[in-house]
């Protein structure tokens, strides 16, 4: 009979702490310890969220620092205060998820031009494994440190990692469609209702975090400099993404190429017509959907996934699985809330 | 060891039974056999619903009639093909959750009048048990055929209940919103995106449906004749529904009232604030809000549901346990998708 | 020929400001002098709302204080700092259109309770007059000072004077759904996107300041003392109100009571099914609904507008165009945004 | 003094001829006379879209042919309806703005293809016009029939027109996005609110009629051959367009290159933010932002239109406001519906 893992959330206010409470209040092996947050210290869980109350977790008081005993912690926090804590968490033995970019991005110089801060654990950046379980399963099993991945190199790696590969490029353009609640649960002005119902823009069009992140980890599976020209949106939905990628290359089976890379993926579905980002709502699915075309000599592999379910939390819940020895899929949800 | 319940569905391509097979699939105790549909009959569901590819369910041949064992059916059908179905399906000894509205009503003589046609096995009326555990747990569970009460009743009976059956009331209005997933799965113009997203319209005000649904109960309850102003709204969401009750009486002390009635009971949660439909999406419970206004000698009691959680097959599956006897709780979901 | 009126605009940063500038920005006979702004002053106005670029107001500089000539102000201020400046433009002799609440209701005992302040001009009160042209035409016309409707009593008054000025009532209900525009453009937790977009919610339920406005108007229409039992509600929307009172009384020809009352009126339409708020977006019209339900001894009347539009700023053009004897129909949108 | 135009709309219950109708209905120097419907001949405006009531638009009977006078016809009717009847309104003199594609690519070849249909009158293509005005205003003038672009190329062509006539390209990529609106009002299962609400996925990946539109506008700007891979996707908002297009190419001063190209343009702004669609609902501008992205060597320019405005109906008003001599910007909305 499987152990109980006892697990504490750090940053809980969010909505990446919010998806992986309603996932992991139903997982059989898992026991949720304590709930930190220092913005919200003092206060219950359903002082937050009233939909908690009268709920066990709802009547957990929220902690400045972790009072009960834990094995793992989830971070969700934002990345200055991950790349803080994680240090001394590791260090006194935790394992660690840390849903922020803080750890993503092997290299430490990439942090100052797209995260406004200087890496000061250089050292452990090497260690940290690169949360994308269809490329790096094996590591993560033993990981002490994962990076979940963001969601957009979430879905952008899943599309580019079979025919990458495999295949010489000669460009990668990857434009991308997320739901607002990519952007987190500080409101501002242009997510204010009334300004987003009937509208979609395009943003950080010069300069992206998640580009030096989807590069980086080509870089690792290829061992090449591969420039992404990466382009984010958002239109009005809560929750979704989809990813177009544009690979210009020779002639490729895509079909059958993308169907063995990921035969025997739980997650990770490969069909024959564009996918809908409603597909995926709740789930921990990435539906692929491929093109070849031949007038322009481009492969054009589409991904969806819902940016809060395999772009974050349900994601960060496969590595705990695989960290503790779970079956992978356990109370991870396939089947999405439809409508 | 609780044993394995074998059911079926019948009219599988809607979304009450695609709602039910998102939670069955995952109850420990349930085995999904044939799936019915008479529209779609020899397709595989994965051909109507594209993410249940590579599912066992998604694989599954749609057929015309039952060819695999069952003991209860769900009946996802038009309110005239249930009428004709359930008869033969009680006498062949198999058990029934019937979510139409063909034997909501005690009494025949509505049915020309809101469901336009004549009722033809009048006797089974009779026998029918409405589905609504928080008044009916008794007789669910020994029943043969439950009537799976309509969305706008179970959130108007729910909070009419406990005043009711206490008070002497002058008048009870009941003004409801509902999401667009409860007119169905079959398109109309003014449910075409572009004509419903921003718009918001009551309908069916000189005479619906529901409004003996929910007399015929109360009166079962009170023993009164009660007439109930009912007025439904569609407002642009998939999902939820929001009744605002207005019962002209003397004054209560409603809040307590409605904690003693709910004392126990898993899925009503009485609050201090008004409930928002956001706090029970994808869920089977009800938040119910009350307000006595001195001023216009008014009880106000407020309650929001999931109209296809509570509203429809989350409550049919809270019925199937009741009548397996599983655990009430078991597969329900009570935390929402949020956001 | 007609002359020029000269306006200027204060609190430009809001909805009701961007809205009168649509439209007025059109006007034959309006000229738009100083815009106001206390935040935003020295910045230009397509600095705010950049859809303003390279048009002559988009240039414009918004001010602290007016520097051009005007002869009417429009005030979309906060309720105290139009409750602070209104008096000093009267006595300037400027004619005043305010669209907050600091002048609505006759009686300065309300405000307390309602707006949370005193109120230091009670004298003004009395000469302010009610901007509803429906009921108020003749003496708009010449007023110092209107105060301009909220969307919720614009909605229910035409909706309720007909019957009102006719007939004995028992008791009134109005429950009223709304955009979330009517809660303007400051940000707030539960109207950040991903949590409004699947949601429905009520609230102050036990007191909204459009409740004593109400009645306030009623009173002096009928002389009596109605107590409206009055429910607020939000749905997804950005624009858009309906509103359905409950009138419990004897049998009236509702549908003749209204088509007269409202004959020859441009804006009020007395249509024979429940209207869409989709009908009314970015109008100045109002649709109406009647129905008598026998059973229940209550007049049901259902009316739309946007809250917007007749609900605010274009009701505000439409008392303008009054004072300065234009057409009243000047410029006023009669046709929607259609999808 | 100008003269009246009088103009008759042909398949006026689609989309495209409300949004004419409400711009149409205030223009100063326009009268419509017939109003054609096959499906509704018989009935009144009024009937169709009820929020024609009480105006002199909704009470005209839908005729099945014009039966009185004008000069000019919007056609609104389906691809091959417009084939046929444009033939027979041109020979009897009467100038014509199709808004269908019938008449867009000026090689007939295309049309068996990308419509399904052999294009019968190849005469009439070499004359038709292709009406962006920014590109053909001159030939837009004088002309006797005039193709009005599709949406989605009157957002490339805009994006791509100043980049291409001066810079030798290596690949042209354009990812587009749209309202449902631009699906038409023909309800789809797909365009079932419900399943809408929360969704998003790309369509005719493989072959969008639209891409031979914009490579042959191209071909006769550039005379070069240019192969466009073009991806449409539809997001949850009624209306709004947002085209990225990705071109490869060495550096161009972009925002100089638009600022000249577009200077004096009424509806075109080019800014130096990426801009939203929200910024252009219900008007007839196009908003256009540059990029030039040295890391990966492209181009990305971005543009925002409405697609039933500058995509569709207004743009079919600015030429008929040319063709007919009026000044080019009347009536035509500038400033949008906010929010």
């Amino acid at each position: 009979m499987e152990q109980t893992l006892k697990v504490s959330l750090f940053g809980v206010t969010g909505y990446t702490a919010v998806e992986l409470l309603r996932v992991l209040a139903r997982h059989p092996h898992v026991e949720i310890t304590s709930l930190i947050s220092s913005s919200r210290a003092g206060e219950r869980l359903e002082d937050v969220y009233p939909f908690f109350r009268e709920t066990p977790l709802g009547k957990k008081t929220l902690l400045a620092e972790p009072r009960e005993e834990f094995e793992l912690a989830f971070l969700c926090l934002p990345h200055e205060a991950s790349l803080e804590i994680v240090p001394s968490l590791i260090s006194k033995g935790y394992r660690v998820i840390d849903l922020s970019g803080a750890y993503r991005i092997g290299e430490a110089g990439a942090y100052p031009e797209f995260y406004g801060f200087e890496h000061t654990h250089a050292g452990l950046l090497s260690e940290a494994t690169y949360g994308l379980p269809e490329i790096f399963r094996k590591e993560i099993k033993d990981a002490r440190l994962v990076a979940n991945p963001g969601c957009y190199p979430t879905a952008a790696l899943l599309a580019l990692y079979p025919i990458l590969k495999e295949v010489e490029v000669e460009s990668v353009t990857v434009h991308a469609i997320s739901g607002i609640s990519g952007a987190g649960r500080k409101t501002r002005q242009r997510f204010h209702y009334p300004e987003m119902e009937e509208n979609a823009f395009v943003y950080s069009v010069e300069k992206h975090r998640h580009t030096p992140e989807i590069e980086h980890v080509l870089k690792k599976l290829t061992t090449k400099e591969i420039r992404v020209r990466f382009t984010p949106t958002v239109v009005p939905m809560s929750r979704g993404m989809l990813s177009t990628a544009y690979v210009r290359c020779g002639e490729v089976n895509l079909k059958e190429l993308y169907r063995e890379t990921y035969a025997g993926e739980p997650f990770v579905k490969v069909v024959d017509e564009p996918p809908m980002t409603a597909w995926v709502l709740g789930t921990n699915l990435c539906f692929i959907y491929t093109f070849y075309d031949k007038r322009t000599e481009t492969a054009v592999i589409v991904s969806a996934i819902d940016n809060l379910g395999k772009g974050a939390s349900l994601q960060a819940i496969q590595n705990m699985n695989l960290m503790a020895g779970f079956e992978e899929e356990t109370s991870l949800p396939t089947l999405p809330l439809f409508p």
